[in-house]
């Protein structure tokens, strides 16, 4: 939760005066989003979330996000359509950042996702790579495999902080995923952070994605790693394999799978949980005592990759 | 800012069942409010907040707020009215919390208020004390004048750590006060709060007040004090004599005060800074560090009795 910049009426009135939106009738931060600044917005001509992007979001990427929010928007698929000014344009300044005014998508996210809400969240993610055929913007996924080893470089200590001996059981993992990567596999545009909260549900029914600040052109089957890693596992660290072949089902009612994208999909899993596990790590050491934000636990991907790394065959369901 | 506690979304259903609200279409944390957690509920039939009332409201308080929040409601004040479940209860429990939901109040609150803000919250401060007329239930003003010696006692070396000598003079402020506090102004429901953050315009109109969990009864008097100290200091320290009689002129045009009152006013001013300074000092040494609300800055209070203090006359503005 954060509202890292205040927003004075002053400031609101004078980014909307650029709109036809109408004047604002409400206006509440959000405890919502870690990376960025979220406003409810309400104004004579409906509901938005204004969102004011902190320094961890690359303001040269903005237009990549914004556009395929925008694209995806158009194409039917229901995510959060960027509002543009009078003058056409999606990205604004308020106090000397960078934000942007997007609809507000109705919608729940869901803490405890049933296997139910596994096959939807498939479905949507099917729907999302299907939607953004087409896009024809690009953006290197700089959180990929290729960096992973020089963002590993750095936090060796933390790691070790973490847990003794971890530090080389990650080396190993590394050099593992750098050999058995796979290549070739289809790609285009991709969430790479469709966790549960990004995806909201109208009762049990798929309703929606947000939050694409870390979208990119990458394999569709990553995307799906990511999510089985997000989606799959119990609170207790066991994976739900019953969660999984239900998120697969639900992709692949939308958009079957190859032979070498299912096959991909461990080793994709055990990178999709080195992402997650080395931002974490990244993030826990990095934040200042007494911050307002609290870091997402590390040991959480610690105990994902340990999961794939005891068991590369998991995720190979071919058979029941 | 804060969100004390995590709502699931198989508790809010389990809440939502007892009401004829409809199922929930949107939940969202909202950084607002220090005391509470609130959040953004939108459902079938509306949009409302949903407040989990954290450890530091009194549970046998809250008939009183709530009773209050629906009598002012009903009597025209433009005050969020709470929705009662199918029996009939305002409060309700979630997560071992009580809770409450009411409906959504439009409006923006401002940051810094101009002269026009500062007599419309005074004409709906005079709206709020007429419409409280012949509310039944009762409670007392316990952040009132008796109880600052005893808040103060535990708190010398927190003024003393806060700016040298500073304890000598806050006990020869309370002394001041207590002996000469006044008796026998008219009471009723008093907000007891009335800050800017709790007031709600549409352009320049006043459109509300929320955040009834101080308001108590008390002389009408003591809420304007609160008032002045919070609506017109500038943020260099200085009163604003302008902006204050705009707000007693607005006050006055819903409700005229009596000379007792009026002559009362700079005592009660002083007083209720001494209100605000006492609970921020608490709050201050309380806080541990790291925590994830900042409490607010004690001295900006020790400045507002620094002016009443050099100029007990500040308030008589009965000439121009």
């Amino acid at each position: 939760m954060a509202v890292y910049t205040d927003i004075t009426d002053e400031e609101l009135a004078g980014l909307l005066a650029d709109f036809d939106l109408g004047a604002a009738t409400a206006f509440k931060g959000i405890a919502e989003g870690v990376e960025n600044s979220n406003f409810l917005l309400e104004t004579e001509r409906g509901r938005f979330i204004l969102t004011v992007y902190e320094k961890r979001v690359n303001e040269a990427d903005l237009p990549f996000f914004l556009e395929l929010m925008r694209w995806l928007a158009k194409h039917g698929y229901p995510s959060a359509e960027p509002m543009a000014d009078r003058e056409g344009q999606l990205i604004k300044r308020i106090r000397g950042k960078p934000c942007a005014i997007v609809e507000f998508l109705n919608g729940l996210s869901v803490r405890r996702p049933t296997v139910a809400h596994c096959r939807e969240a498939g479905a949507g993610l099917a729907g999302l790579h299907l939607a953004g055929e087409g896009f024809p913007l690009t953006r290197a996924n700089d959180l990929g495999q290729a960096a992973w080893a020089s963002m590993f470089a750095g936090l060796t200590a933390d790691a070790e902080a973490l847990k003794p001996g971890l530090a080389a059981t990650i080396d190993a993992d590394l050099e593992m995923l750098a050999a058995a990567w796979p290549k070739g596999l289809p790609t285009g545009v991709v969430h790479a952070d469709y966790f549960p909260d990004n995806v909201f549900f109208r009762g049990a029914a798929f309703a929606g994605t947000i939050d694409f600040y870390f979208a990119c052109i990458d394999a569709f089957a990553y995307d799906i790693a990511v999510a089985l890693n997000a989606w799959c596992f119990e609170p207790d660290g066991s994976f739900n394999i019953t969660a999984a072949r239900a998120l697969l089902a639900g992709y692949e009612s939308r958009r079957p799978l190859s032979d070498a994208e299912r096959a991909a999909l461990p080793v994709l899993a055990h990178g999709a949980a080195m992402r997650f596990f080395l931002t974490r790590l990244h993030d826990w050491g990095a934040t200042p005592a007494g911050a307002l934000v609290k870091p997402k636990d590390p040991l959480e991907y610690e105990r994902k990759l340990a999961v794939h790394r005891a068991s590369p065959d998991l995720l190979v369901f071919g058979a029941p």
